[in-house]
């Protein structure tokens, strides 16, 4: 039944089933998030008491409707869900995206589990109940009732907790953090985290999947741990694990209804499949950034290129700690790097090309950087100086890299500063180099993407 | 000599020996911004050149000025530093603000030595050389070349890095994070971190010491223990130590001269004297934004308010992992949560309000933790959700803790989205409140806060 998840991905057609007139509705917002945010396929508005919605005719159900359906959307009471599902069933429907709550999560497993086997019964895959919705942005399909805009680019996010996701939506467009696909899971009836990480291992528009995650169902943690494995080897994949202390658990318990299980085992399966595991979600996205953005290292000897002696220092820290190995430069690359700086500065590594470096100082550092073989990575670090607008620098970096043509090292920015050091790290995100507002994260960001590569390195090799 | 200090913070008088006329020089942007920001003290260009510097009489030396001079700032190349700090010695200047670098930090050690000898025989003192300056809020003395404009609060910090000072400047504007000094030490030939942290101590302005250090000068270990230790239990000190690692250490030694030192040593001594010790510079002002808003914890106790079950886990998770102890709410408090709830709500610890909160349930919910005894803090969490707008629940509980009067207990809030979520944790925090933009960095405050409070408990008691 995999290929029935295309249709939850890049459906030809979606019905809304109790989409709605009232402006605050769920199943308005959903309605006119699908019409407004473009998605180019069928729409069809499922309503008995309504002609049209939002310039859509409206039918009054799925049977009603002329054409087939790939996907069904259903924003009803709980109580209509089965018999909604058995009508989408008859009508040849592919995938039920159950927004509705009230099922496993209060109590209700019956109708959950009634729910699974009329869908499997019509050859229908369930994701839900109890989600805020689905979206993907290659197919301009953002089935949810979160904002309507989503911030575009290849990284996946799949979330147990609707309320977060709906939240970290608004946050991405903030932070220029480009997602592929956006996938609230709920109770997991049927459709789970390991069964949507396997579809979008094989998705050309994702290139590293995120995963919020509580719990895993009971008995399903041996299947999780063989999928994952398959997906890791294939793409890069980062959890964070909520639910991680004994109270965490029975918090986590009480809000999902899930398996959360002790946190020892969660982490010894995310070892083995080579999951990364992150500690906040701001460093899963940090994290994902750099994968979303950069090629995954070749090799372990990284260089950091600095404007500021303090910050050179912090990210020495960093590297240490997070495992990072910078190369110590040989007296040849010592010799290139002098010659980009003044007599004061330092070329070994990190190398500080002073508070009086300009554009100029920073490219040829660079540019000795992405030519010499004995360096694999590179991060770039920058303080706000009074003679080095952030936002040139900024600019300089991406010239730099697309007429270098394709990019066979990473490369991660940290910057400190005020306003216009943040708008020139969006112009940076923007422009697919990561950059990140401290020298800690973009070397945590490294540090992510070189235990992937030794991970996959160990699998492949 | 410690009476001097008054004329580092706040002088009656500046001399800016070496100011110029030209745009972009460092003695143009010092007097500029002494000027601009508002310094209500005379102020006194000194250039042999100028007759007239920013609208100011300007005067060839110090000795032609003709009123008293409490502090020189000192931006002349370095051979002529002695030469000047001579004159002010004669003059009567209190304190010699060193702007200069090409000292120890270059290896030019007598002429340090010889300054210090200088300014001692005429009973000045001096903070420097190699530095970008001193602020003072409440004086409206900005005697720096970064930025014109300060983030005015509650919060020192102390720097040994000067680009990382400069660039913090404007990060500090941005994220609304107050301070009341600002003090580059540089090389630290006369005063150092420790005794501008006693004076700091006695400041009525300052709520929190902040301190980035790569090392203390070889010999006065000793002294910083015995001073921070009497510093500690006046007023919290959080300290960044660059240099923490075998590499990092090589690093801060070649780029302050000062010796970096074995990392367990410092974490033994910060231990002792009760140094909250924080591994990023966010870290550091994320608690230091704790400690400059809210009162000291009274009690371990904290219970988590949120509409996100999501959230609330994340909370739960740090709160384990930082030890931050979570009540378990007694019947008869948990059935004064279930009022402010849906029936679906969990009056248990997280409170959890659920996605229909509005700002009423929030009100209800945190008028009965500030109530009840058995709550001794409070962490609120928000996740943007479509009924409640942000700046809503920000106004209404800036009015709520202003409506309450004294407040004594800690309240921090972490919340989740956009653009909209950032700019009602902005409103917050103007109005001191402290706002995060994560859950965990929220416990993470608090969780200083409460080793700070358990510290002074051991000593006082």
């Amino acid at each position: 039944m995999a290929g029935n998840l295309d249709a939850l991905f890049k459906p030809k057609s979606v019905a809304v089933v109790g989409a709605s007139r009232k402006p605050g509705k769920i199943g308005y917002t959903i309605l006119r998030n699908i019409v407004e945010y473009g998605f180019k396929g069928k729409i069809y508005p499922i309503n008995p008491k309504a002609t049209e919605i939002l310039g859509l005719k409206a039918y009054p159900s799925v049977k009603a409707v002329p054409d087939d359906i790939d996907m069904a959307v259903i924003a009803i009471p709980a109580s209509k869900v089965l018999d909604v599902a058995k009508e989408c069933g008859e009508k040849g429907v592919k995938v039920l995206v159950v927004i509705t709550s009230g099922f496993a999560e209060v109590g209700n497993v019956e109708a959950e589990k009634k729910l699974v086997e009329i869908a499997h019964e019509h050859g229908m895959r369930v994701i839900g109940p109890n989600i805020f919705g689905v979206a993907y942005a290659p197919a301009k399909l953002n089935a949810t009732f979160g904002p309507k805009e989503l911030s575009e680019g290849s990284i996946a996010f799949i979330t147990q907790s609707g309320a977060l996701g709906i939240a970290l939506m608004g946050w991405t467009v903030m932070e220029k953090i480009g997602l592929s696909a956006l996938v609230s899971i709920g109770n997991m009836a049927d459709l789970d985290v390991a069964e949507i990480s396997e579809y979008l291992a094989d998705d050309e528009n994702t290139r590293v999947i995120t995963i919020y995650l509580e719990g895993l169902k009971p008995g399903t943690g041996q299947r999780f741990m063989e999928i994952m494995k398959r997906v890791a080897v294939k793409k890069p994949i980062i959890v964070i694990k909520a639910g991680r202390g004994k109270r965490g658990a029975v918090a986590a318990a009480s809000h999902t209804g899930a398996l959360a299980g002790m946190d020892q085992v969660y982490t010894a399966a995310f070892k083995q499949t080579g999951i990364l595991r992150a500690r906040t979600v701001e460093e899963m996205f940090d994290w994902a950034r750099a994968f979303a953005d950069q090629p995954i290292p070749r090799g372990e000897k990284t260089i950091i290129i600095t404007n500021g002696g303090g910050v050179g220092v912090l990210a020495t820290d960093a590297a240490e700690e997070y495992g990072v190995p910078l190369v110590t430069p040989s007296e040849e690359l010592k010799q290139k790097f002098r010659e980009t700086m003044p007599w004061f500065g330092s070329p070994r590594n990190p190398v500080d090309l002073t508070g009086q470096a300009v554009v100029d100082n920073y490219v040829k550092a660079l540019n000795i950087a992405f030519d010499h073989p004995d360096i694999d990575n590179i991060i770039v670090l920058y303080c706000r100086t009074a003679i080095l607008e952030p936002i040139d620098l900024a600019k300089a970096i991406v010239e730099l890299v697309r007429e270098r043509g394709e990019q066979s090292k990473p490369l991660l920015v940290g910057m400190v500063g005020g306003r216009d050091v943040y708008e020139a790290m969006q112009y940076l995100n923007e422009h697919k180099i990561p950059a990140y507002p401290s020298p800690e994260r973009a070397v945590s960001s490294l540090a992510a993407m070189l235990r992937y590569m030794r991970y996959r390195n160990r699998i492949i090799c």
